[in-house]
């Protein structure tokens, strides 16, 4: 999945305004970008946050090849050579703090925090974007999945349907981070360490004579991992029976069959039934696993109609998070230098929630001493320190100041990471075992209201007084003048 | 974006049915397949295809290398070694038919054929479906988007919204062949030769001290290739004016800008006035570039209300075929050897659209004599041959039998090419201009009936009575045996 380099992994516009920048000499000034999103996914009520791996792999490993710049040479913008000189010697030197993977992150809070010079923070945006913007809305969907699979098991299986090849494995190693339990990708094993899990297809039955024959060659082959496909034919009056007969002659060689899985027709009904077949048959140790087109809608109804299912495999819905298939993550400028010193910008925006928030921004994620859940995010700038355990917080709707609340008896955790300082990984990647603890952690810090997949209870993200003020006052200086001018 | 080896970019129930048959010595049998899908999406009349290259490189690239080795040696499925000394050895010598990238498709016609033995052909279903499905899906949505803005430009600007790296740039590609100018996708641009563009963002102007400044300095840097963003304070208050003065200053030294990019606000109503301020500035020849979350039925919907509009840059909706993310094209066995000789296979199913046509089949497009444009798909069997010039065809509703045509006057072109016979590639992969000039070429094929957006006419797509007689004795022959056992 992996070039050595992806630097041309960009939108040419970034291109186009480094090389303006060093026409005019400013391709060096410092710059800070923060990435968010402004909306939940899903109508839900937080995100996972998910993709710095593939980040810092990208960064890791951004430079401009030969061919890279031979083709760039051929562009009709005629860039100068001396630029191409510049693009050769290309290292990415500045700082990126993250959220780690696995974190419940809300809207407007900065994910990723890019500092740097002009050319590298552009550079890389349009791939931080790319990276952070699918992980994240897989995570995200996976999550309210797990959710209502409670203690069933989760196999993520949407290869075949996934949005190409990167978006398979990516894809695969989110789900699994908020806690499916395998997929079916076996790249995505390898490269991830993520458990497999396979079945077998129709095929197999057809390549048999009849189906009985099929399961049995099946059986014999792999006598350990038998889970077969009961609906080619009919699933109650011929697959489920023929799994049965089976399961016993695998019971006569002291081996237990699997599963069965269920992939069309009413899983409500079927799993019932074949429930019952099974366990008249003394087969209660096998698993019913079922398919076709799930979500965590589907699931969720079919719990409550009491399917008998303990395997869920989740294709389609999954891996192309088919009710949204976009986060709209964005990255914005939020301090540039001016006159060798930083200073906070802001963008204006017909749209109140498309106005950003100026300034380099620390995330606190503010913890009650007493009940232990999270209360709100607390944002505010990096001056203004980490909020004191034991004094008082006041929390601010910052579309809304007049929503206030004061908290005392809390921790504030600071949230974004140190990841790469002036060029150089400061973080050590946890495993993937480590960010799926630290994701069910991140789980149990919140109240369910807010976790609910429906109309779930809103998580208050608030700005400091003094963040709130900036942007108040950048708002007034710079929209005015530009329009009197 | 390509590993030298995408082996294990498959599912895990195909190298286990593979280990099976291998076990039972049944994995060299030969055994046809056939890709296709069932439903049209977006309720479009037709499909571009598109995924061939990507699939060509993948089967030239096939082998399993020492560390997916010994990544399967670990799994609990407890692989003998002597069959993964069998993949270590493992190439594709099997045959592989395909429709042209850039062909008009249509539902339950077979796309891609593959023909060989039981582990090659099984092996390689997850990547063809996975490249198959996406590139197809992104070539239908760009042509639907294509048949709306006609003559317009049109830029692929998705790839922050792009689900992982590949369906970036590989989305980009689909685009291009139905009918997208550039993208502004770098490494697309580098890998497939796609023209890219790209403008600047709202970063640029906040980098500077006021949108003035901004707009001239850009202006210096790149005097030829000069679309200024203007929505970063006041579209038409600030962005429009200052893009004009900053056109007036171009032409004093010979210059001409290229265009402004509206990225907000009512579009339609914002491309009419700043029309109208740049005509009267004496600037008919600078376009205007819109942005932000297009997709067909806004951009129509923006014609229809007369915005001056001359290029689009659509992102998210594309590159994502947001309203249906996924292409559900599935691959199925129609053919299997038994006792040396090949036959027919069926998968039934208790919904009728999802009962497989059996036989290794070919497709016609039957094209009218007189008129020269398509009437009909027609499916039949090789030893059938091609339908004669000539002659009459009586073209069959599969579906309802009943519904039956006759036709003379026809010319009938064969629609799937070999590309790989026994392993060796027999194709010479055409340019991205060819399958660019292809699809123009299809498309004029076709009544514009079958190609409009909302409610097209359906493409009739027949089977031969032959065809339809087999699948009959089939679904008897298969069905009824196998309940009553």
């Amino acid at each position: 999945m992996q070039t050595n380099s992806l630097a041309l992994h960009t939108d040419k516009y970034q291109i186009n305004m480094i090389y303006a920048h060093w026409m005019n000499g400013t391709h060096l000034r410092k710059a800070v970008f923060e990435a968010y999103f402004r909306k939940l996914p899903f109508g839900n009520g937080y995100a996972v946050f998910a993709g710095l791996e593939r980040i810092v792999s990208y960064i890791n490993n951004l430079h401009f090849t030969e061919q890279d710049l031979a083709y760039l040479a051929k562009q009709e913008e005629n860039y100068k050579p001396e630029f191409l000189d510049l693009l050769r010697s290309f290292k990415f030197h500045g700082s990126i703090h993250s959220m780690r993977e696995g974190a419940l992150v809300f809207p407007n809070e900065p994910l990723i925090r890019v500092e740097g010079n002009i050319m590298e923070t552009q550079l890389i945006e349009t791939a931080i974007l790319n990276f952070m913007n699918y992980q994240t809305l897989i995570a995200t969907k996976a999550s309210r999945i797990k959710q209502v699979a409670e203690q069933d098991v989760l196999l993520e299986f949407g290869t075949r349907r996934a949005q190409e090849a990167d978006a398979a494995v990516w894809g695969a190693r989110a789900s699994y981070i908020s806690g499916f339990d395998a997929t079916s990708n076996m790249l995505a094993g390898e490269l991830f360490g993520i458990p497999t899990k396979g079945t077998h297809a129709h095929s197999w039955v057809q390549l048999f004579d009849n189906e009985q024959e099929a399961f049995e060659m099946y059986a014999k082959a792999m006598p350990d991992q038998v889970t077969l496909l009961v609906d080619t034919f009919d699933t109650l009056k011929s697959g489920v029976p023929h799994a049965i007969q089976t399961a016993k002659h695998l019971e006569s060689i002291g081996k237990r069959m699997v599963g069965i899985r269920l992939d069309s027709g009413d899983l409500a009904y079927l799993s019932i039934q074949a429930r019952k077949m099974l366990d008249e048959a003394g087969l209660d140790y096998v698993k019913i696993v079922a398919s076709n087109d799930l979500d965590e809608n589907t699931i969720f109804n079919l719990k409550a109609q009491g399917a008998k299912i303990d395997i869920w495999g989740v294709g389609t819905q999954l891996i192309t998070a088919a009710d949204q298939p976009a986060l709209g993550g964005v990255y914005k400028l939020v301090e540039r230098e001016k006159d060798g010193k930083m200073e906070p910008t802001i963008k204006i925006s017909g749209n109140p929630e498309k106005v950003t928030t100026p300034g380099k921004k620390e995330v606190y994620r503010i913890i009650s001493s007493g009940s232990n859940k999270a209360i709100a995010d607390y944002i505010n700038l990096p001056h203004e320190e980490n909020p004191k355990a034991g004094g008082k917080l006041k929390l601010i709707n910052p579309l809304h100041p007049y929503l206030q609340k004061t908290v005392k008896h809390f921790n504030a955790v600071k949230l974004l990471e140190p990841i790469f300082v002036e060029g150089k990984l400061v973080y050590e990647l946890p495993t993937l075992e480590q960010i799926r603890d630290y994701h069910k952690e991140q789980m149990q810090l919140f109240w369910p209201e807010y976790l609910r997949k429906l109309n779930p209870e809103i998580y208050r993200v608030s700005l400091s007084q003094e963040t709130l003020d900036m942007k108040q006052k950048l708002l007034e200086a710079y929209l005015e003048p530009d329009l009197e001018e």
